[in-house]
């Protein structure tokens, strides 16, 4: 099991605007604004979440533990935020507008120049209570990697009934989500 | 829940390589080259099923079904030739080769030039017995995600530990996985 390492989540947190980008751009609608029934996210509400992330989450959090360390809890973030928001929008401005964010935000990153020792500053989370900026970047990067998981399974529920008695050979028609994402 | 729609199954068809070489060129080895535990794959050793499949797999039954129907099963298709073949290759060669596999099969899908009638066509897998060439084609496109889903499984895994607290918000790592995908 690999300890966290703030190159390799650079790296991964690099790529996922460009990902999304490849598989869903263009795609018809039957793929990206088709969920998995009451209460579920298509995959433009993902991205719209992700866009949201960006926006409030990760960074504002990680200047939160470097400026008040536990003193001060995180922000929540909203859940559904997204689900206004972009009301109306094509997924193609998500996207654009997820890589933009994505870069500026790794900009600002690298601009702080942590060292290996400030990934061990301490902040506070308003459920989860006292949790490390290390723990937070690593959890930037496996965030990128749920919603990509989700996504996948989304789409992949569109076809369930198409690929007929296909469905028992493919991992991803067995896995019934886990929470929200 | 969608039917099965030609048009759509290509358009994701065409995605899924782009998507893996935008997720998974120049990562670092962390990502790519570990797995889930015994008998788990890593990134590179699904893509290398991607290609096989793409050898063995989808093309050979499309031309099965339209040459034999449901007289001559599919010649089953080996789960771990690719981790024999691909010893000792990068990463960077199989996204190439799943390119190019893809784009000619593609070619060749195209070419056949199906009509809505010739998807109703039966052939014969040798262990989920009488299947339509739409159930084939749709499934082609579900097992994209299934490995996509899958790739994204594995690699949150790697950072299982570097979360913290945030293990129990992120879904990807409530997944369990299903079968070997």
């Amino acid at each position: 099991m690999a300890e966290h390492d703030l190159r390799q989540t650079i790296s991964l947190l690099t790529r996922t605007p460009a990902a999304l980008d490849a598989l869903l751009r263009g795609l018809p609608d039957q793929w990206t604004s088709r969920n998995e029934g009451d209460d579920t996210w298509n995959a433009f509400e993902v991205v719209g979440h992700l866009i949201h992330c960006e926006r409030t989450d990760w960074i504002p959090r990680v200047k939160r533990v470097l400026e008040s360390g536990e003193s001060r809890a995180f922000e929540p973030v909203g859940r559904v935020a997204q689900l206004r928001d972009n009301r109306g929008r094509l997924l193609e401005e998500l996207l654009d507008e997820f890589r933009h964010l994505r870069a500026a935000n790794l900009d600002e990153l690298r601009a702080l120049n942590l060292k290996e020792e400030d990934l061990e500053r301490r902040g506070r989370h308003p459920a989860l209570g006292v949790v490390t900026l290390s723990q937070l970047l690593a959890t930037w990067a496996a965030h990128d990697l749920t919603h990509l998981h989700q996504i996948s399974r989304v789409m992949a529920h569109q076809y369930r009934e198409a690929v007929g008695p296909w469905t028992r050979f493919l991992g991803v028609l067995q896995c019934a989500g886990h929470s929200s994402a």
